[in-house]
C-alpha cells in the first residue's frame, strides 16, 4: 500500500507505537519494515504474487524467474518493466519480465506451478522427484574452490554489517554473496528470506555474474529447502546461515554438491554437507 | 523424505556434522528439524504443496483450508485422511480434506489461488482489495476482552517453554494460543511460521473452539500480513510476536480490529494497533 507515511526509500515507514516497559506505557513512533505484494508477470501473464519489501524489484523478478526455471540467463530477458502508469493505484507493485527477441518464456516450466498443479503422490511428494528434477536441470556443483574456516566464520558478521534496513527496524532478512576470500560483493534485504536470495541472484544474473562458482551465499535465519534450491540454480558452492538448517536442506545440499553451514556465530559454525570445501 | 535416520516422532532426525570452533574441527551428530513437502488435497483435487515439519498434519490441512476460505467451520468437513496405503513411497505426505455430506468445497474460493491467477493491477495489488475481501468474509474483531500488560509480557516466554522440538534442534517456529488469563491452551511447531499458525487454528476448528474470541495468539519470529490474516479468520483479538511486525501486518490488524504486539521480550513489548485492549 502506498501510504503517505511511506519514506523515500520505500523499505521503511514510521508508525505510532505504545511501548510497555515493566508495566509503564509510553507513546512514540517506531520504524517499520514495509511489506507489500509484488505481482510478477511474464510476457503478460501473472506468474506469482509475493509479499516483499519494496526495493530492487527488478532484481527480485529476475531472480524469481531464474529460480523457477523460466529463464536460464540474462540473454532470455528482453526487458523488465513496471506495468501501468506512475500515479496509478498500486503502481510499482506490478513488474513484467519480457522475453528477448526470438525467445519464448514458458510459464509451465515454473517449478512452483508444477508443484502446485501437477504433483501426484506417485511423482514423489517425498521430495526425491523435486531434487532429481533440479539436478537434471542444473547439474551438480563441482569445483576446486576452498574456503578457509576463518573466512567462513566471518561471513555472517559481515552480512549483518551490510544490513542497512535491519539496523533501522530489526524487521527483516538478508542475503549476501561473498568472494572466496570473504569480500562482500552484494547484499539484499527483504521481509522474506527467499525474496532476499532472489534479489541477490537476480542482480547477479542481470550483471552476467552467474554461475557464481567461486562465491559463498550467506543468509540470516534458517536454511530451508528453498534457499539451497536457489543456491543450486546459481551454482554457489557454499551456503552459510546464522541459524539451523532443515533436514531437506541438508539432503539437497548433499545431492547437489553444496557445502551447507549452519549456526555460524562468532568463531564457531557447523558444516552439514561437503565439509571438504572448508580448509 | 522418510529416511532410516528419522526418529519416531517424525519431527527430528540425527545427522552427521563437522563442528568448527576457533579453527578446530570435530565430528559429531546434530539433531535436525525435519522438513518435508505436504500435499493438501480437497475432494480429490490438489490445493497446495507446502513445505512443513511432519506432525499434526490433519491440523495443518484443516487450518489451511480454513485460512483459505474453503471451509467455514468443522461442520463443512466430513473427514481428513491420508491418501494411499501405509508403506507406499511418500505415504503420510498427502492429506485429503473431504466434504461433509451435502457440502461442496470450492477450490476457487481459495484466496491464494485467486491471488495467483486472477490478480490484475486494477483489482488492487496495493493490498487494499485483499484486506477488503477478508473483512467482507470475516467481519471485524469486536469484543470486550482486555489483557493485563503483565499477562501480555509473559506470553512469549510461555511460548518458548512449550516448544519441545525447538529445545532439541533450535530450528523451528512455534505458534500458541492462550486464554485471556495467560493460560497456555495449545502450541504447535513447524519450520514454517504460517504452518505453525495453521496447525493451531486447524486444531481449534476441529475441536469446535473457534471463533477464539477470548484468546491470544503468540508466534515466534516476526509478524507478517499472512499471520494477521489467519488470526482475523480465527477472530483472535490479540496477536503477540517476539520480533518486528511488517507494515502490512499493522495495516491489516488496524482494519480488522486486532491488537498487534511486537518485540515482546522480558517485561517489555510494543503495541502497534488497538492498544485499548491492553490494560
Amino acid at each position: 500500500m502506498t501510504s503517505p507515511r511511506r519514506t523515500d526509500d520505500g523499505a521503511v515507514v514510521s508508525r505510532p507505537v505504545v511501548r510497555y516497559e515493566t508495566g509503564a506505557a509510553s507513546s512514540s513512533a517506531d520504524r517499520i519494515t514495509v511489506e507489500e505484494p509484488l505481482e510478477i508477470r511474464v510476457s503478460g501473464e501473472t506468474l506469482a504474487v509475493t509479499m516483499r519489501t519494496p526495493g530492487h524489484d527488478f532484481d527480485l523478478a529476475a531472480g524469481f524467474v531464474l529460480a523457477e526455471g523460466i529463464v536460464r540467463s540474462a540473454a532470455d530477458i528482453g526487458k523488465i518493466a513496471h506495468c501501468g502508469r506512475p500515479g496509478d493505484d498500486g503502481y510499482g507493485n506490478v513488474v513484467e519480465v519480457q522475453a528477448a527477441p526470438g525467445v519464448a518464456l514458458d510459464l509451465d516450466r515454473s517449478l512452483s506451478a508444477r508443484r502446485g498443479t501437477l504433483t501426484t503422490a506417485a511423482c514423489g511428494v517425498c521430495g526425491r522427484r523435486t531434487i532429481d528434477d533440479l539436478i537434471e536441470r542444473c547439474g551438480v556443483v563441482t569445483d576446486g574452490v576452498r574456503f578457509p574456516a576463518g573466512v567462513v566464520s566471518e561471513l555472517t558478521a559481515a552480512l549483518r554489517g551490510g544490513q542497512a534496513v535491519f539496523a533501522e527496524t530489526g524487521g527483516l532478512h538478508a542475503a549476501a554473496v561473498f568472494g572466496s576470500d570473504g569480500r562482500l560483493l552484494l547484499v539484499r534485504e527483504d521481509v522474506g528470506r527467499h525474496n532476499a536470495v532472489d534479489k541477490v541472484f537476480g542482480r547477479m544474473m542481470l550483471d552476467h555474474a552467474l554461475p557464481a562458482v567461486a562465491c559463498a551465499l550467506a543468509v540470516s535465519g534458517r536454511s530451508s529447502f528453498e534457499i539451497v534450491q536457489k543456491a543450486a540454480v546459481a551454482r554457489v558452492p557454499l551456503v552459510v546461515s546464522v541459524s539451523a538448517p532443515s533436514s531437506l536442506a541438508i539432503d539437497l545440499a548433499e545431492r547437489t554438491g553444496i557445502t551447507l553451514v549452519g549456526f555460524a556465530r562468532g568463531s564457531a559454525f557447523n558444516v552439514y554437507s561437503h565439509a571438504e570445501r572448508v580448509v
